[in-house]
């Protein structure tokens, strides 16, 4: 199985109400292409950097197995950069700066075996560019898109263009309000299933994460941290964990059912609680799989409430 | 089993962006009762009323094996009145009138048999008022405790004296935060321990209920509803049905385990759901012990993710 990665690789730069972190490198597709790798070791990578970029966290992305013939590299020029600031409640937060650079322009190209890519996953992006990238690749068999309000804001068109040739979309609960002007998600969730997708995964933060297929609903608490340094780049981490696991199941057993998609949103929020406890990548690139699994079986204890029956009223 | 519920038996009119409620029957242990009625047929209330208050009301309790021999009835004097509007969020809400009446210069008694409840439930009041009644008790088992920030506001001394004799303190997450000044959930909850209660219930409202107790924590998510028309009296039902189940499995097996503690959570969440679906208690009111086993049924395929093992990386 091969995982197709859209997204940007770039540059981060975050004030918490408890510290900073400096210029680190940050992006969707870091993010989910660092997950992905604990799960499957075929991927291909889709974005585009300038020449600041360090060379050491892509070869630290080859050596996990990422093909980086769909990174472009634009001479002389300056990698996305993105700079924000967190509110006293680490969820709200406001930007400081969006420096566009090697954004502008970028035709994204899909190299030759990425084109077969059996699962992609659309990360945070223009949808005009997501768009151009779906349209290179072959016969995917699960799309995953993730978006955000932004693109709501300025490009809802394109965006429901992508929303109706995905398989899954995963949304944050104000973006499925957004979308839909469904407060209820499960109304919201209705609404977006007639947009296209067939499964809807609604990202509530620190609130856990609800998904929504057909009449079946699934919720997974998010890991209660002690500490959450930065959330940045969380749901981008979800993702690039949900897909992977789901491309791993359809490898171990040559489909992809309810139970799997079940247990990838649960693999996505375990991913997900490693990125908060530090800034940037740097607690998902020392990830070992023996971390992941200590994390997966401490977490699987929160929502086991045993199999005791209803008392006889 | 036996269990002791104080709280107000009073009126509520609520508005909320969907609706008005007119002038309702609410108070924290008209919710606890109804909840603890489902699973116990010996409670005890301790409350007061004035002259005003529903008689139909009191004699649908009695039904449901609540004894009120500890409900005060105040001759010429006027129940209780909460009046509240709901935001856009159905989460925040503005005070409009709060009416003590009758709760002004009331002392609390518990009747003979009261005093040897085994389960204690002191639903959200004035922290003095809480205190009086504790002191009539006898030797419960366990005892919760329901209150909210304004107590913490203008009643802080008293507050901590109520905390330091109960088992099981239940607040919301901002509550939480207030009450220890520590931010992050695990890390408050280690701090209430301090306080005395070995068990902590943090109610996030839609966003579901954390239980820590020792190193232990559980989460359970709120059943996601079509609709929410009025969670007025939600925290209340899961304290009521909490509390209720803890009682029912004492009365079954002789001891309240961390199992037993980890369903009641289950069990109080969707108690809780119920009440959100109508204005007042009208749904708690007309349920049916099989309408609740169905509602559980289906809230225990919300987080059931299956056994799958992890995948090897």
């Amino acid at each position: 199985m091969s995982v197709l990665t859209l997204g940007t690789v770039a540059f981060d730069t975050i004030e918490t109400p408890f510290g900073s972190s400096g210029k680190v490198v940050g992006g969707a597709a870091s993010y989910i292409a660092l997950a992905v790798s604990q799960f499957v070791r075929k991927q291909h990578l889709v974005s585009v950097i300038g020449e600041d970029f360090p060379q050491e966290f892509l070869t630290e992305l080859s050596g996990r197995g990422t093909c980086l013939n769909g990174l472009s590299l634009v001479k002389g020029g300056k990698s996305f950069h993105w700079s924000g600031k967190y509110h006293q409640d680490m969820v709200q937060r406001d930007t400081l700066a969006t420096d566009l650079n090697v954004l502008v322009g970028w035709e994204p190209k899909v190299c030759k075996s990425g084109n077969k890519a059996d699962f992609v996953m659309l990360g945070n992006l223009d949808p005009e560019v997501q768009l151009a990238v779906l349209d290179q690749v072959n016969a995917p068999q699960v799309v995953v898109l993730d978006t955000m309000n932004f693109w709501m804001d300025i490009a809802m068109e394109n965006l429901k263009k992508v929303i109706s040739r995905v398989d899954v979309l995963t949304v944050n609960d104000e973006e499925a309000r957004q979308l839909t002007g469904e407060y209820f998600l499960p109304k919201a969730a209705r609404a977006i299933h007639k947009m296209g997708p067939k499964t809807v995964v609604i990202k509530k933060g620190e609130h856990g994460a609800l998904m929504f297929q057909d009449n079946k609903v699934f919720f997974a608490p998010a890991f209660p941290l002690e500490e959450v340094i930065d959330p940045t780049g969380a749901g981008d981490t979800f993702a690039g964990g949900f897909i992977g696991y789901l491309a791993s199941r359809q490898e171990a057993t040559g489909e992809v059912t309810w139970e799997d998609m079940k247990q990838a949103v649960v693999v996505g929020s375990v991913m997900a609680s490693f990125t908060c406890e530090a800034f940037g990548t740097s607690k998902l690139r020392g990830l070992s799989m023996v971390d992941v699994q200590q994390r997966w079986r401490e977490y699987t204890k929160l929502t086991e409430s045993g199999l005791i029956s209803w008392p006889k009223g």
